[in-house]
């Protein structure tokens, strides 16, 4: 654990260092590091194989070995990402606000790194250097801790990365990672509260949980995603249609695909009449409430639980439930939901205005899919995780949810009476 | 157990219809609130009588019994803050942002209230009155748990703000306490994860310690305040007197007070030699360094160890300490202090500069005392309490730092290609 303490500690020291860099002192160290994992590649990416081998042993699925793989098109891939990182605007020494009390103190609220981020991970390589990348944009120093299949790619990776910096004139110590794949590195990493200042976990329901319950570091859930799409009985059928297919099929995992469909009782029929063919024609299992299975008798569908309502399938796989209206859609919503993305297809407004006032979650659609629920999607031009909780930052986190700010306090000798 | 999970559950439900309420109707219910508590003034009195009269028995000193103590005065204090929280502009439902995407997607970030806030704190009843108005103002519903001391007090207030809730017919669930004073009930308060959005613990560092330990729902943590003031070799020492003197001697038993001062060597001897006289004719015990020492030979002061550099004495003690540079200033506080208020006393702008920049603190003064870091201070006209965190807020917390946002996003159609 000493070794780990050194780490955390190093860059505590490093983030220190940060404050004191441009805009443009970020912006060349970030396109350099892209130019040194060019350099070493090849070094990469038979860390990369290793991992591969290993993974392979280990009986992984041929998907998950093809999120662990890399070749020199996703080493372009990571450096083009890179480059889009330093072309956005940096959010650091922003000032968010200047008030001038009568007593002639000037207040300042001005945008400020964090500090130290932690970021927990699971197998897929390019978040190392994407987080790197937009931590040291913020102004904050990084400690990464990947997962186990990844980790010969992930050291090789950031050997780069802090070749670069250092390279750059940047405390290679910005870029940290943990080389050790027990969990006990995660615990220390989270309860080190003087000297990380956030942590954000991304990955399974698991390991978010673990970090919950441990740590004393403020955390940023992201991720779980149950979400829902809902057509009222005043939806226009197609464009539900065509929404409902979208938000299950087009990518089904990732987090802001659903996972449960609610219609209307009035249009349920129609509506699943039309529906329950191209959902087939996409390989989707449905699995339906009584009502469902009731208006389809021939369709031997399955029986959705109450298991299944509350399962983030991440699969082609749809629970539907036929629901007597808005409120009931909505309580439906609050009891499975995981305050992620939500959806209401309705072409009455009134109807609109309840589902996006009521319903309690990061992104709530009018008429679209979930799926743009995204960082790029959403115009930031990044994102390092999508936010479930309340605190700080909600759905897509972009360049500003990684910044914190301080009052900078300008006075002239001003004493309180 | 299971009236806890019944009383978080109703605050739930009850935040649920808190976000139809106009700010009309927020304001209207937080004044009628102020009226009912007048009306039931007697019986708050007896019931502060009670809680006076069990802890004089257990030996509480005076000053903690003022605290505690209720009287009609006080009460129409209470009915004060309520008058002015209503006046305040209301966050909630303000559009942060509306972003329209090339698909046409319209991305509008709106403030929204978190849902259910958790508070946890100490003795002082006014609390429970200003924390249920800020709370209520921001569409939040509150769940409180005071301090064992003021229990019946408490539960008298409490029950004047929810008959004040109904009568304006705002659900009364929206303001709840715990009335058993066993700390298993703060555990299970700050695990309600699905029934709570936010915890707030305003107390000593004991307690805000076992809810970091503990809390499965986001924290923002508060108040605990080991504070700076620094002199500069290029200070205007008469200002710095006078800040000095301000920051330790005005109120020492606030968390903006300072409790340690740092002085630059190559003024020390003048500086010190003027302060040092004022402190003592306030009554202030002074614990010094080795060089304040050697300075003073004939002072008799006190040496201060690393544990006084540590403590936030909230009482009339310094501990001082001489400093080589700004540098060592700097390294000293970010050692000792606990990221609330510091203050540099400089007429070097330079010095100033690097002094703002790289200490992390919420506050940072530059020719002021640290004593104005306080809601009412900054021009809030509120405040729940001084955030020593860096998520989401960062030192004074008004209206805004109790809301969160969401995303409406309004489409006609739009699907992910």
């Amino acid at each position: 654990m000493h070794l780990l303490e050194q780490l955390t500690r190093q860059a505590k020291i490093a983030s220190r260092q940060l404050v004191h860099l441009s805009s443009d002192d970020k912006n060349k160290a970030i396109r350099h590091i892209g130019s040194v994992l060019w350099q070493q590649r090849k070094e990469i990416l038979s860390a990369n194989e290793k991992d591969l081998e290993a993974s392979r042993k280990q009986g992984l699925t041929e998907s998950k070995l093809d999120r662990l793989r890399l070749d020199e098109a996703r080493i372009q891939g990571m450096i083009t990402g890179l480059e889009q990182i330093a072309e956005l605007q940096d959010p650091v020494g922003e000032t968010i606000q200047t008030v001038t009390r009568p007593n002639g103190l000037q207040i300042e609220q001005v945008r400020v790194p964090f500090g130290v981020i932690g970021i927990i991970y699971e197998s897929r390589p390019n978040v190392t250097v994407d987080a790197a990348g937009l931590t040291l944009k913020t102004g904050n120093a990084v400690i990464l801790r990947g997962g186990k299949e990844a980790i010969n790619t992930n050291i090789a990776l950031v050997k780069a990365l802090r070749d670069g910096l250092s390279q750059a004139n940047v405390p290679e110590d910005a870029i940290q990672i943990i080389q050790q794949t027990e969990r006990q590195t995660i615990e220390h990493l989270i309860r080190s509260k003087n000297d990380v200042d956030l942590i954000i976990p991304r990955g399974g329901a698991g390991l978010i949980q673990y970090v919950l319950e441990h740590s004393l570091v403020p955390v940023i859930e992201t991720g779980v995603g149950n979400c829902h799409v809902y057509v009222d009985e005043d939806a226009d059928l197609q464009m539900a249609l065509d929404i409902a297919i979208n938000a299950k099929v087009q990518r089904p995992s990732v987090c802001n695909a659903i996972e449960s469909l609610l219609v209307h009782e009035k249009i349920a029929s129609n509506f699943l009449a039309a529906l329950i063919p191209v959902l087939k024609e996409n390989g989707v299992t449905i699995r339906g409430c009584e009502q469902t299975k009731a208006l389809f008798p021939d369709d031997e569908i399955e029986t959705a639980s109450h298991e299944d309502f509350d399962t983030e399938f991440l699969d082609l796989i749809l629970a539907i439930k036929v629901v007597k209206d808005t409120a009931a859609a909505i309580e439906h919503i609050d009891r499975y939901g995981t305050k992620h993305s939500e959806a209401i297809i309705t072409t009455n407004e009134s109807t609109a205005k309840q589902f996006l006032t009521e319903v309690d979650a990061a992104a709530v659609y009018h008429n679209a899919s979930t799926r743009f629920t995204d960082g790029f999607e959403f115009g930031f031009g990044a994102e390092i995780g999508i936010s479930t909780q309340k605190l700080h930052a909600r759905g897509p986190m972009g360049l500003i949810e990684m910044t914190s700010y301080k009052y900078l306090i300008h006075g002239d000798g001003q004493i309180r009476e």
